[in-house]
């Protein structure tokens, strides 16, 4: 789906038919939004290589399938800029990712992704009407607008996270169990992922705030280093989230030793009383003609007193060293 | 709340009303200091964007709660500083930080922070009366007495981790526990946590140090290199810290091991001699009928010598292998 | 095998012989494209020395068998690259790796290899009459087109080494084996080899990028950065898989303990249960003159419901301790 | 204590008093060296603030107490050098550090120190009416030869540890103790204490000599470098150090868990030879009206053959199993 | 040993005295090579610093015993060059170096070593006669020369150690012992080591290459950056065979635990087994006057129908859970 609009400060968003878009591009006057939306590769064609006559490699880019790498390339007239959002129902098994492609010039920004939706870019455009800034400032603060939106899509994720890894943290000391561990080392490669994901949009977000590109203001250019911010904690919290699960791992495996610990302690406190005692029962046992103990009347009732002084010293033995 | 003060070198400091700092600003002599304490959002914004204009991210900042990343931004006439003090009465728990903004400008100071108090500013501003180098040297001064104030607080949170860590380290020896482990590991995170903090902390000043805001005199810049070396030498501590918790997760996780191997020995030691014991006696339970040694006189007595040989010999035999 | 074409803009391939060539390099006209392939040392030898007049030490680089790190080496007039193909049909036991020589100048490309075949170079060789781009734009972008498609073929090996690592974590979880640790340890140990193998890639394509090499033009630097973009996810691609079989790792390793657990604990019940039940049967063995219970008609059923009391009790109390 | 000397090319050193300090400074001839041992604070006050007026922060971390980071200050007129020596006395349980402030001008060295002794100042002191070098190349060199000779003390510790940690390595091999673990890792934590010791004096050396400070002439910045060197290898042998102590504590911690196996398996080898023996016993021991085995003269001797068969069937399948 | 050739283009190499050297040096013609070899201290000072008056730190570099950290200095008329040579015959026990130093100008160069031989300036030595590229190409070559058979002679301990580790994994599945995993700890300690010569070796050529010393010619640069990318090659090769000892490590600490399951599961199997058997004995051997089995002809043989009804149930058991 191809929607296009006309901005220009102080006026309200106009549409704008494509075959004007050729026309605005010689005489540009405001500047013009295109978004293509869950876009075919035919519309792709048709638009960016049709229209506005983009760089083939740019164009590849947009059409591909699976992830790629943010980045910002340089391609003199325009900017192009690849960014990852986060569906926004992402739940903790796996990172989905979508992509958001974004063509900038000084007179257009035009915004490209293939999935089904992309929240960022349609709150833009809702928001478009109401927040007249949007019309005023040109296209770098749109473009500024968009990927501030994308990036704040990550809190969500990273709340769920949160409250995700302290759940777990509790849960491994009340009731270790290998489906706590699983959804630790789960929640560890998520966050890796996550790491990787957002640490080539933090330098692409950085090279848009340092590099003197043309198509980006002065003015933009503080607001592009206030998404830099954002990212940056972000990163922080993701190291943060990093380091309470390797603790946790950690009193997950140590529980298990414990555990272990414990069965053995049980273990040998039973057979340290019964072994003795047995043997006791069993010397009693024996057939032997000569053998003055079993005709003392005294001799069963004693061997009782003996069992239970065995087990209460025993038991004291144990109870001294703490095992209990 | 929102105080005010004119100071002037060789004069005491005098209260400015609000109307007058408007005033102060189109034609400044000497320097004022304004303090937004437990600012609500209507001081911030009739103070920072009506009195001063300030950039409105800038603002964003202030009013936003949560942890923000320490960093400075150069908006041409004036630097913006978030900075992160901690708690005087911070506990080993979790690290709790409060924020403090600083607007620096060569005629004036704004500090701005939400939370209920903020020390590092108040301490400043009663030393403001007695200590005259305060008026004399200029606001990047009274940033540097401010900075320096709030970077010293880390100290006494530093030195009761490092109490605690020994504490701890010698609790893992005498009696571990799964109680001490936890601790460790928070004690680890609380570690980490606060070196993501310092970390910041520690670039911010350096680019206070090194690069040339027209802000900062290169007289004030040595001062500030003071400061960066307090930061360094507390990262310092803060990986001393680390490094004796890790080796006291070790020694800890060892323990556990080598109760196990104690609980072990036990085990091994009196099933190694009572089950052949209980053997033997079995033997001589049994019912045949041709069974020559039941009908020896010296043959129970005997068998007692036997028992009594085979404990010598198992004891001397774990003895030698230094069991206990 | 010593294959040579001229390429002209607009004209159809057209072989050119040996001695062609050295009158070609007197005055250029279009490129030459020489291509050596499964070449002898002698075939090197009179090409690359006699017919070029290559530097001695790249030759020897081309001469010379084992892997060499991929670099890229300006001499003035040429640039030497040697870059890591990939064996399309690599298993995951070791990394075998193919080197290609590549000498590229304004006015030539030369390609070398030892080995039995090359697919990123007889694949461009035989596009090379379909694909009109490939005469049009000179010798870099043959360049790149060959080092794209050698990079692409990383990419099958990566899939099959995700699918590996997949099977294996559900392996890890449902039937732990010393044969799965070795298979998780022998793919970590393909990962940093192959990482080993791509990080110099990467370099060597960036230089590529970023230098200002006479020999590659502004425009076909474009084309290297996309080369370059395919490394970085190829890169991040290997760290997450290594990211995975580390905690693939640490599954297994716990489930060895966990089963420790399980055998203990199997044990500890059965003797807790039958060493006291032993014991009391070893006492109503014992053959003492005076010993009332012996005469009881009930004693000896009433026996039998304390055996079953106490089993009852022990499956209780392992029961309510989560033991089974 | 304070001393003080002026040395010129040819001649004696010279004693000078405070007062003709002042005079010198104001027309230089030679050069002075002021050496301020187990300095009070009224020492420090008197000499660095009213003599020679260096900058208050200077002479604040001259008077600080606690560990300082090494590092040098450039003060236009004169650098401000902070450097930690080592007790030549160093035990292996803490590293303790002294501070050792250097003032560095053209004309003067100023060295001072709060700590009982400093062997390197006083050993250079001592050698200057020996050695006429030090007259006659200036400041940077008798600075020179005092770091040199802080750093060359150094060696001693790292030689102590060196000789500790092979101790260890054997210890860990013959007779692995807690006691073993605890040294081990209290050696890793000196050693990464001396790290975070030498690595900023490393860092502060390399800007003596890569930095163009005009207090050190070309000549002298050699002779740093060779400071430099020596710092390399100390860092060179600790990492050396570190790696043997974790290799020490990985078999430390292996040779835990091969002693449980050994328990284990003679407890595992006592139990499996007896409780079949056990149970064959009680066997015969059953009270069955009708019992044939009983009846029959050979039964018994039978039984011993059997137990004694099993004995050996089990050991020899134990031998089979390399099980001792 | 001190000698001393005479190199021209063209000429067979001509012996020169030491006193001729004094003269060579005032108006040189060709390049000279002076070879100190086993060199004592006083050869050393007449030649270094009687003839060729060398600076006094790199002649106490030259005599210094002990390992020198790889490095070149920049003594403006002649570079000073440490390199660390490996004995061939080194062993796998610990990394023995020794010291090269090479003095080297546009007219001479001077090696000096103090150890028994050093095989690579022999070598070069030896081919002087036959080789008149070393002649003609000037000392830069000749040096190059004797640095990439330094380089070279790291090749057979890396194949050995690649060996070793090789045979180490497979004795890590066969047949795991103390002796292995020392044997590996060594080798990662020997790679670690290794490396440690390696980098500053490589940093010291990557200086050659890079920086534009007067004494290296830009033809001979070339050669010194085929060094360079040998010592690439070897540090890939070391980083390899640590990550292989690593993989061998955990292997063997895992192959610990499972031996020690194994012979819990083979004491669990022989327990579950005999106790519950073993009390059945115990019950029919008491001598309850009123104990109706005892009487009954068919209970003797039906008890041990029970007995082997419980050995086959309790083995089915332990199959059906794969113990064995």
């Amino acid at each position: 789906m191809i929607k296009s609009v006309r901005l220009e400060a102080g006026k309200p968003p106009e549409s704008i038919s494509l075959s004007d878009i050729s026309r605005f591009l010689e005489k540009p006057r405001g500047i013009i939004w295109v978004s293509l939306e869950k876009a075919s590769n035919t519309e792709i064609e048709s638009i960016l290589s049709g229209v506005f006559n983009f760089h083939p490699l740019a164009i590849e880019d947009c059409e591909s399938i699976g992830y790629q790498t943010p980045k910002v390339d340089d391609f003199d007239h325009y900017l192009f800029i690849i960014a990852n959002a986060i569906h926004p129902d992402a739940n903790l098994k796996d990172l989905a990712t979508s992509e958001l492609n974004i063509f900038l010039s000084e007179h257009y920004i035009v915004t490209c992704f293939t999935d089904e939706a992309m929240s960022c870019v349609q709150n833009i455009w809702q928001r478009m009407s109401k927040d007249d800034r949007l019309s005023a400032r040109g296209a770098d603060f749109i473009c500024h607008a968009i990927l501030d939106t994308l990036v704040d899509e990550y809190m969500p994720l990273l709340d769920k996270m949160d409250e995700e890894v302290e759940w777990l943290e509790d849960q491994v000391l009340a009731n270790p169990e290998t489906a706590t561990l699983e959804r630790l080392l789960t929640l560890k490669h998520m966050v890796m992922s996550l790491r990787r994901v957002i640490s080539p949009q933090r330098e692409l977000i950085n090279r848009l705030t340092r590099d003197e590109f043309l198509q980006i203001s002065a003015v933009s250019r503080i607001y592009f280093r206030d998404i830099y911010d954002h990212l940056v904690r972000i990163q922080d919290m993701s190291e943060s989230i990093r380091d309470i699960v390797s603790g946790a791992v950690d009193i997950y495996l140590n529980s298990t030793s414990l555990r272990l610990n414990t069965v053995m302690k049980a273990l040998t406190i039973v057979s340290t009383i019964f072994l003795p005692l047995t043997f006791l029962a069993g010397v009693y046992g024996m057939n032997f003609k000569y053998f003055p103990e079993l005709e003392l009347t005294w001799a069963y009732p004693a061997l009782w007193f003996v069992f239970l002084l065995i087990v209460v010293l025993m038991l004291t033995f144990f109870k001294k060293r703490q095992w209990f």
